[in-house]
């Protein structure tokens, strides 16, 4: 070993002791007759002495050498600090070095390696390397670490099994596009990479393992949004003989373990709400719950008075904003502003501010009575000092025009406090959702998603009408989990598939074997899936996943780092039976 | 819940208590006036019985229709048996149904559900989801949890982070063949699959994260022979700051922890033997060390006695294989023709019996004395009913030939106990070997392995004498694990790829990241790789990996249950732009 312990580890109660150190240099401050070194590894900084007198002559002139991100290897004796810095572990010591030895220099960095950077995040990733040597993203996977191992143990103890599923699988056009591996031993076939493991999870309960989990990468090859990667990491679970009960029970145990093992935290019982409700009530599936400003419908009161823009709409819906009553004009215009834009789309906002001396003020006072606005502050429960903002129009993009404009509220007021966790259970998904576009159904959570059992009849009448026993598990306005009851029939599966517009050669060919497995005595099962990099990077109290990655790729799908993809050898393609096509290479 | 405890559980301790149990029929036994049905799941079989008289009518009715393989539940009263079963953890009791739920019918399964199944090997991993109902199949699966949970808490302890490194990364010509991923936002480029996270692993060390390690799977794209798969599973580990003894003593405590933990052995501290002894006292580098039998070099003794087979030959080796003496001309002959099998290709094998009266017979009685045989004897510490049996020739070959032999005998002697464990490390490899066929350098271990400090001068005057930190844990005959300390420096490994045959612009373009992250102060490190699938098995007893593998492929690849590889969609094809070449497809 190169150190007799690490750079996070000495107290003033080890004075006196010979230690040997390795690390990186932090930095160097250079008295002339005296220099300090700030020796750094992943365990903290500890404070190096080269001094004129007390040090070796050699070793003295050598330290004046040493470069930032030097690696060095010191031995010296610990000693107590003069002057103590309180701020750091180690700040009661020092080491007075008598040995150096120069372990590899280093050239500069091209950005600095301190907690706040001045490198951009494109050079940041080409040099992840470096990057990863800074202590919060270094706290980040460790932070990412603990809770994987969190998961497994918890699950292990409550009777699960990890089993490891294959990544060299088959292409299904169902769901996003699958990244393919051509087989060179079966040269014009392909593999493809697993978009989740969902098949397989559910061949296990056939298989009679009962109770499986396992944290496994999942690959889409989606055009990729901001926060996106093409490989992301899962905690996949599936049980057998289970009602949604028991699995919202089981997991519900699971994040509250890790909330209370990792955070210390207590949330208690999460409150649920149906699918519908949450559309309602927040216009959104995963709403934020840390905050108020629950969505008020208002066209009994705000419709049939005159003002055109309302009385033509399908859903007339306000919230109240508390405490925004004094915003001013140009606050009101901005927000206005904010929601006309093209990524929001909406035509524009009516405000009403509930006065501190309980007048109103607002934007349609021409068609409205303060008796008017009062019952509307009534219906959305604004108090004085509130501020009432209404939209109208489609109820679907409403929602979802309302539902962005009250999280940008929440963030402007910092009502999304990352130290709170706001955990909440949405269920009863549709089970189908129709797509203009293709003119079809399409399944809201995956083909294998069973309908409420007591629903099942109307597939054949009214499939938009059917629910699921499907859920997805929020935090904090995200959702981290999402899984349902599966069908174990061949015989549902196959009227799923033909909902779902699969002929039955398709739906044979891509998912025979599941539809065979299923004549062999398939148990009812169940099961959920969480994103463990956003489950990591919410209770860290972070929003991007990116820093909880040890190697993330960039936005088109480019690791930056090694720079890959990149073109291979010819012989490579002809071992593979492939031509790449004219024109294509960009 | 559909059960209220499990198949496993009930003991006489709860008779009295009503229960209800899911699973599978294993069997069912019917007396007319009584049926009997060995109920299934995970944690065991409970015997449930139906009464023509204590059950009711329409569940005793509709217990004649259950089959094998039906899924069923039932609830009942927990009973004592009449005639107890000692054999079976819940042999003491029985449930009494009064209630029979039909969750799924099952056709009849394409082999027994039984530890010993009639169905071969092809049927059962196209029905992999039967087979895996099977106890020894689960209890194999269980174990590898176990196994792979232990190693996590083990590392984890010891201050290792496991860290996710990414599964599309770049292809690099080294080593074996690469899967590839073709890209298509980047089209014509391509992904690769990696090997092992070799790189990446080193560029944590030096970005600081100083003790990692990851169970991950890793991907080759070789002609399989019998025991290997295109995907297999690593527990890939790097340290920095360590010399070659901190690794040996780590991963020994590690496997020292994981025998001790699962299995209840002890199996003390781990011999260590170089390479070069290796081969000469076992003619192998991972030797079986549970039994004796090692190499005798005899050509001092044996050469220019007039026996023309020995006198020019590089090499002549044998050893005393133990109680063979009385072995028939007939069993010597079989073993004969077992050397010159082509999988072995020797050209004979000389014998001596060393028989219980002291006196010797041999095939070369007529080329040596008594007195020669004796010191053969004597020289291979062959005792009286002992037989030696000697081989020559060129000296790699004929060590491979008399190992192959060796491992052979002591199978067919019931040497090889599965229940004993001999680990044993393997150090000092060579840096480099030859290849004829290329007429270049390869790495034996990988071309980021450094030279011994001491020999790096050799590297440009005898590359071939120059040994390296590599290392393998052996255990019974198997290489469970290797791995080596690293070059951390640029100039060294530049001059290693020259060694190797890569240009620089080769070396730039694969590996310049690896390169040039060595420049910005990389950590002396260092690591080593086991291979979980191979380990667990033998851990288990077992020497094929294909039981410890939930879903294996068969020797071409294949998944015979998913059927994968397999064609994909033209517009799948054109969106990667990519053509299959005419005649390509088989």
């Amino acid at each position: 070993m190169l150190r007799t312990t690490n750079c996070g580890a000495l107290r003033l109660s080890e004075v006196g002791q010979k230690v040997t150190l390795s690390g990186w240099v932090q930095k160097t401050r250079n008295k002339g007759f005296m220099l300090w070194v700030d020796l750094r590894d992943r365990y903290g900084i500890t404070q190096i002495i080269f001094d004129e007198e007390r040090s070796p002559r050699r070793v003295f002139k050598e330290a004046q050498q040493l470069g930032r991100e030097y690696v060095i290897q010191i031995e010296g004796e610990v000693i107590e600090r003069e002057s103590k810095n309180p701020n750091m572990k180690t700040g009661g010591i020092e080491i007075l070095a008598n040995r150096l030895t120069l372990l590899n220099p280093s050239s500069t960095p091209p950005f600095t390696i301190e907690d706040d950077t001045d490198g951009g995040e494109e050079l940041r990733m080409q040099y992840r390397y470096l990057d990863l040597r800074r202590t919060p993203v270094q706290d980040s996977l460790i932070f990412r670490h603990r809770v994987a191992l969190a998961v497994r143990n918890y699950l292990s103890g409550e009777g699960f099994i990890e089993i490891e599923t294959p990544y060299l699988i088959k292409s299904t056009p169902e769901g996003a596009r699958d990244f393919v591996v051509p087989s060179r031993m079966h040269k014009g076939e392909f593999y493809a990479l697993p978009q989740s493991p969902q098949t397989f999870k559910q061949l296990l309960m056939v298989g009679g393992m009962d109770k499986y989990f396992q944290i496994v990468k999942c690959f889409r090859d989606e055009d990729l949004r901001s926060d996106r990667q093409p490989e992301f990491t899962q905690i996949d679970c599936e049980l057998a003989f289970v009602e949604q009960e028991d699995i919202l029970n089981q997991f519900e145990g699971l994040t509250q373990h890790l909330i209370q093992s990792l955070l210390g935290e207590d949330v208690g019982v999460f409150p649920r709400m149906t699918y519908d409700e949450a559309i309602r009530r927040y216009g959104n599936d995963k709403p934020d719950i840390r905050f108020g400003m629950e969505f008020t419908e208002l066209n009994s009161m705000a419709q049939g008075k005159g003002f055109g823009v309302f009385d033509s709409q399908e859903l007339v819906v306000g919230i109240a904003v508390p405490e925004a009553a004094e915003y001013t004009r140009k606050q009101i215009d901005a927000l206005i502003d904010w929601v006309k834009r093209p990524q929001i789309g909406a035509l524009g906002l009516v405000w009403v501010k509930c006065n501190a001396d309980g007048s109103f003020k607002s934007s349609v006072d021409k068609f409205f009575s303060t008796e008017d606005l009062k019952a509307w502050a009534s219906e959305t429960s604004a108090q004085a000092g509130d501020l009432i903002l209404v939209m109208a129009g489609e109820a679907q993009s409403t929602r979802r025009q309302l539902s962005a404009l009250r999280m940008e509220l929440a963030e402007r007021l910092g009502l999304r406090d990352p130290k709170v966790f706001a955990p909440l259970w949405i269920t009863d998904f549709p089970l189908l959702e129709w797509d203009e576009e293709s003119q079809r159904f399409h399944a809201m959570h995956h083909p294998f998603t069973a309908p409420k059992p007591e629903e099942a009849d109307l597939l054949a009448t009214d499939p938009k009408k059917v629910k699921a026993n499907a859920y997805d598990l929020v935090l904090n306005g995200n959702e981290i989990g999402g899984g349902s009851i599966r069908i174990h029939n061949a015989e549902l599966q196959q009227k799923m598939f033909d909902l779902l517009g699969f002929s039955p050669e398709e739906a044979q060919a891509q998912f025979g074997f599941l539809m065979d497995a299923f004549q062999y005595g398939a148990p009812p099962h169940g099961g959920i899936a969480f994103g463990l990099d956003r489950l990591v990077a919410i209770l860290a109290g972070k929003e991007t996943i990116r820093d909880y990655i040890a190697f993330p790729k960039n936005n088109s799908g480019r690791d930056l780092m090694i720079d890959a993809p990149t073109a291979i050898d010819p012989l490579q393609l002809d071992e593979l039976g492939l031509n790449i096509q004219p024109n294509s290479s960009e």
